[in-house]
């Protein structure tokens, strides 16, 4: 696919600056330029770059004004940024789109396929599946019985859902993604061992939840472990039985939240947090990555740092501190030195 | 599936308090009570929910006596705790059991196949696999050669089990599961590059361990990475090459066990705690989340927490005092001022 | 297989004391020593074992004195710990190899598969995909369209690679690693929602490189997400987009790199490790299990430790100091009453 700055700038309703005929067939930044691009510059910051970008064509906001001669093709635009972004949608929407139902899959006779869905090779459908209108089912895929998947969801390779969970429209579940597998709950026995206790509840992931590759949500003991709509979880994430996640919560890669945890709406947590069992998480609480939350946090919108994890600016202020530790036990006994011969002079 | 109040209290041995025909077909929390759910009381706290719960029947301790009137049949029985516990496992057991073995798994004819055993389709099953009765083996797995699993293991979708492996009976492996993968070991070469040290070793799995989603349990050097009786392991746990792990250990999600370590038995170690290579832990060791071990614990039945990991009170004691850190640096300036002053007043 | 201490002592040109007919068929640690094995002594510090070990023949270094009779027979070489490697090495590659492509794999017609190369049962290999001489392609593995494979790689059963990732010669990837999921990108809307930011770029993975079980390395949004050549990775890890890893370069198991940040080359980072996005690691830093690291490393060769991490030596010592601040503000306390007291006193 190739096209010239004159058909982009038609689609973006901007104005060609130099060679209308250019072409490109990809994108890229414009730090890391390439003939045949097209890039964008937004940020004043990275206006030097736009001099020596190796870009064919860089779309730039109306405004610009070039310092010296740039040797790529300009579109100027209203938002640079998001006319950036419109091109990628459109880039992307023209890839080739996986479509029909393999025969080389194993899908019950049961199982109810939405018009449009694909089925990969070696995909597995169970019995009493219903599968939604142009959902993706890619290849090797294991969908238990009794599971409902929306429509327009995407189910990349791999991906392994257990019986009865239900995933809802537009979700997007990476590679080696496993939903539903049994929650961590063993009894106690009196000789040292373990009872498992049956886990027999479910997992309800709501529209627009994209989840990483290689990510667990395990099954609620009972009821369900909730992922609430649009919620964005990255890769080899934990979330363990009956917790809920709110709407539009964000969790970066190798988060953990034990059992029955309850995270509230617009949350963002960064990489490797942990959050402990049968807490709540106040919504808009914001954690900086690899901090740990033993207890609830019941105000809204506070952003938190550290093991235990508290506010932030409080906690990098000790952290700073912390560094001088070695100094301040010297300073101590110092001072404890200084003061026993003050005493001593004064009892003369 | 659906049971009378009747039916329950005859299989507990317990006693009807309201309608006997009423019908339940589900299990829920109390808190979470729902229309046609059997939910049980047994812990005073929860009390005030019974006098709500939307639950059709309720399990409850013998000397029960409701404060008021109270909407759900009651089902009276010893412990209403181990009832319910019996009541989920009948549950759990009469679901459809998986059988048969799929003409669309790929088996080496030297394989040996237990009674009763499953097998899923698309599983791969290599040479001179031993497979033990009414083992389970889901869609998409893969055995390599060699590989022994015992009577009435359950291998979830997709797990993998590398040449050489030994699974004992009653082990249960959850999706994506990552058997005898090799363990990462290189040899620094003078140029700075990397050489690899063959990984010739197994991993053995004993009686009634089971392992969560994607958990990784990587084979020996030489010799066999050993997992011992009744070990339980939640999803994304790392477990490196030479490790031992001991009876009844029990360990939270994206836990990292590196090298040669050897854990004790009846340990039990928090989400995302990390145990350097080539030490040993001591039986009964209780580990708080997210803490570091980086060297031996000799001494049984300790609680520790940090980084690095010690006594989890006198940790706790620290931490407390780590936030008033910045206030500590105040202090100590101060004083310093002062006696600086105290002294100029004396030598004056 | 079996080979006597004669054939052993042939191939390394060593000298056999004791019975040349001596066979064994495994190999294992001088500590772990099994009849029917070869075992090594290369470190002093391990030659107590040799009096005791049940391995059928050691490898020691020529100087090699015993103080007294040892059981087993030796073969005298030049250097014990390589000529032990060399047939550990020898041992591997007598294992039968891979080989085939097998009909239950599902393989586009548009693919170019090189000269002896292996590909498994229930693989999926897409449109236009070139795979390398001797590449071995383990069942149920699935490739994306476009995607190049060296000569001589190794996919282990279960690995997803995504379209367009291009994989160098001798590349090796363990059972469920994930290559070339989407980036995690996703611009916040006004309304607390999330928009998802198209990934059209790739995965590039140099020649040599290994990576261990279920780890994911993401695609770049644009450009390329690069492994340089000869990085060893252990199970578990998480690559975000965009990110760079050095040539040689070592990371431990569970480490996480976020988005758009640059590793140098021979780094080595332990367990757990979690690096900020946006950030770039000097060449040959070192770091320690757990640290967390916000800021770029501009000097090379540091050893770093702690979260945020600092230099090792600086960080153990303050991390010392920690455990000793319940008993600073005892001090510290303490040291104000005193002065206090001493203040008074003079003011009488």
């Amino acid at each position: 696919m190739e096209f010239t700055a004159e058909l982009i700038a038609d689609f973006l309703n901007g104005e060609v600056i130099g060679d209308k005929s250019a072409k490109v067939s990809t994108m890229c930044k414009i730090e890391q330029g390439e003939p045949g691009a097209l890039a964008f510059l937004s940020n004043a910051k990275y206006e030097h770059y736009i001099y020596q970008t190796k870009a064919t064509i860089v779309i730039v906001n109306k405004d610009f004004e070039p310092d010296k001669e740039i040797p790529a093709t300009l579109i100027k635009v209203e938002n640079a940024y998001s006319s950036f972004a419109k091109i990628l949608e459109l880039y992307q929407s023209m890839k080739p789109q996986k479509s029909g139902v393999s025969a080389l899959a194993s899908i019950a006779e049961s199982c109810e396929l939405g018009e449009g869905a694909y089925v990969g090779e070696f995909a597995v459908i169970g019995g009493n599946v219903r599968i939604g209108k142009n959902a993706k089912i890619y290849p090797q895929v294991y969908i238990g019985n009794h599971v409902v998947i929306g429509d327009n969801a995407v189910l990349y390779p791999g991906v392994k859902i257990y019986e009865e969970c239900v995933l809802g429209d537009h979700v997007t579940l990476h590679a080696g993604v496993v939903i539903g597998a049994d929650g961590f709950g063993f009894a106690p026995q009196p000789d040292g061992s373990y009872h498992k206790i049956p886990q027999i509840g479910n997992v309800v992931i709501e529209d627009w939840v994209e989840i990483g590759a290689n990510t667990c949500v395990d099954r609620a003991t009972m009821g369900s472990t909730i992922i609430k709509k649009g919620a964005k979880i990255d890769d080899l994430v934990m979330i363990a039985h009956n917790v809920q996640i709110g709407e539009h919560s964000v969790f970066s890669a190798q988060v953990g939240i034990a059992g029955s945890t309850k995270i509230g709406r617009n949350c963002m947590f960064g990489g490797q947090v942990g959050i402990a069992g049968h807490i709540s998480i106040a919504d808009g609480t914001q954690i900086a990555s690899q901090s740990g939350v033993a207890n609830s946090i019941k105000a809204d919108n506070q952003t938190l740092m550290g093991a235990p994890a508290y506010d932030a600016r409080s906690y990098q202020r000790a952290a700073i501190a912390f560094k001088s530790l070695p100094d301040v036990l010297k300073k101590i006994s110092s001072l404890e030195k200084e003061l026993a011969r003050l005493k001593e002079e004064m009892n003369r």
